[in-house]
């Protein structure tokens, strides 16, 4: 099936998720792969937890909760409730849902099943018509340097919520990760029409994927053009830290710091309109347009513009 | 506090359960020690799951199903549904909330907590006043002789729904086992006033129990007399597989097999009034009286006569 992919997009979970919907609802089914930040991934409760896969898992099978963006629509709480009476942890909020996912992918994998392939049999059951990886199947695990100390990613996000101050990341483990094989055959196919970078963090949702050892190398040498969504708006994140830890690291928290951040990676940058101007300092072609996605249509409209910009951009340059 | 223990009660799940709930609310606090079996504890989606101690934990702090005898009250189940739509297995039904205990258990069993410390951790968070004991903290597993072949309880019990005519049972790793420290130690006091056989399944509830090394001998040495309550009445089990094995194995299934099946360990047995012919041809003192437990009048009464019975043999034989 990996043969028939034509776009792959790189994501985190819930803004990443939203442009991933909209292609996923733009493109002729099974042409699109996701592939999923896996640094945020970790071990709880002694279940092996991947909130942006599941995040987009739950996005594409039209089962996420709306209200959250995470987690699963209808959704109750009786294991957290539980959970508290018996003197567990509850700072992480698992849902009783949710919780099948980690407790059958934490079954499967200690059986000895990769996380990919794990994915790829849940997003099938699920009736979700795209490829769904992890960017890898060996452990990355997000660190986030602040000035409190250096603290694994989930302790930074949801139970300090953000608030210690960053001074940088490393993504343990990604010097000895290789993008998964369906990846990497999706990256080297000749039907590849557009690699797109969701309007993720670029610092703790995309830099975990680029990290993988041989990622950037295999999305600079694929044959499509690779386009950015910025998720910087008028100089704020749409949601999450990003324009926090943007000014927290000295960058100014700008659309073109964004496309700055992606370099020589970058064959097109998608800015909101209301950054238009910066177009003029950006030194790969962009495109202005709506960025922000608050109903299915933004989601759609979105996707497609990115898909034309992006085979406008293959046309002339090949 | 185990210093305080003044009777300890032998206990399987729901039958035992109803007998333990009686004698909680019949003695002083902290004076109650339930003994549960747990050759039908057993790994499940990469659980620790004990059953007979959850039940019985549910039952003294209150939060039982009462319409199942297992479970928890105003359960939900969310997760097994979800399982399901993951493709997992579904044959052992585990409600949202009571995942929970088998979350937190195999968390901490994997931390390197025993089995007996995080039971007595669970009954304290639940607000129960008695002590709650697994029959040892190593595992033993109950194996199900039948003439389709040894099946693990759970496969047998739940999973085949108790057809398979049963010729044995083993208990693996009980050999190896040990009574548990604050069980030995209650067994040992010279406050110890009785020790009560809940009328569980003998052979898959209490045989278990009476097979870990020392077990038997233990309790034979205690100062207090042994009692058991026969989970037979008018020659068929109040519920579950009593009857339906002893005649597989080509026991009676009446009151008396029961009480020759304890043998020499009894210092007196209790049997329904239905079956107080049978008193003539027992050989230890007993007690026929309504042992039927519907409402919860009928736990304390039958607890309360139990413990007086217990009380008139201790005072005529010491």
């Amino acid at each position: 099936m990996s043969a028939a992919v034509s776009v792959v997009a790189l994501s985190g979970g819930i803004g990443g998720a939203k442009l991933a919907l909209g292609l996923y609802h733009t493109l002729p089914p099974n042409s699109l792969m996701v592939v999923c930040n896996t640094g945020d991934d970790f071990e709880h409760l002694g279940l092996s937890i991947s909130p942006d896969l599941d995040t987009v898992l739950y996005t594409l099978a039209g089962v996420a909760n709306p209200a959250t963006g995470w987690g699963r629509a209808g959704e109750t709480w009786s294991f957290m409730q539980a959970l508290g009476q018996l003197g567990g942890e509850t700072w992480f909020r698992l849902g009783d849902a949710d919780l099948a996912t980690h407790v059958e992918r934490t079954r499967r994998l200690a059986a000895g099943e990769g996380l990919s392939a794990i994915s790829d049999d849940f997003r099938t059951r699920l009736a979700v018509r795209a490829r769904l990886v992890p960017m890898c199947d060996e452990p990355v695990r997000t660190m986030v340097h602040t000035y409190d100390g250096i603290l694994p990613f989930q302790r930074y996000f949801v139970e300090r919520r953000c608030a210690p101050k960053v001074s940088g990341f490393e993504f343990h483990g990604a010097n000895e990760a290789r993008p998964t094989p369906s990846l990497r055959e999706a990256l080297a196919s000749e039907r590849l029409e557009a690699v797109v970078i969701c309007p993720s963090n670029p610092f703790i949702s995309i830099d975990p994927i680029l990290a993988v050892s041989g990622m950037r190398a295999a999305i600079a040498a694929c044959r499509a053009p690779v386009v950015a969504v910025a998720p910087i708006i008028g100089g704020r994140a749409v949601k999450g830290p990003t324009a926090k830890m943007m000014a927290e690291l000295g960058i100014p928290a700008s659309a073109r710091a964004v496309a700055e951040h992606y370099g020589g990676l970058l064959d097109g940058f998608v800015l909101d309109a209301a950054d238009a101007d910066q177009t003029r300092v950006i030194d790969v072609p962009c495109l202005a347009t709506r960025t922000l996605m608050e109903s299915e249509d933004d989601k759609r409209t979105l996707a497609a513009g990115v898909l034309a910009f992006a085979r406008r951009i293959g046309e002339t340059t090949r």
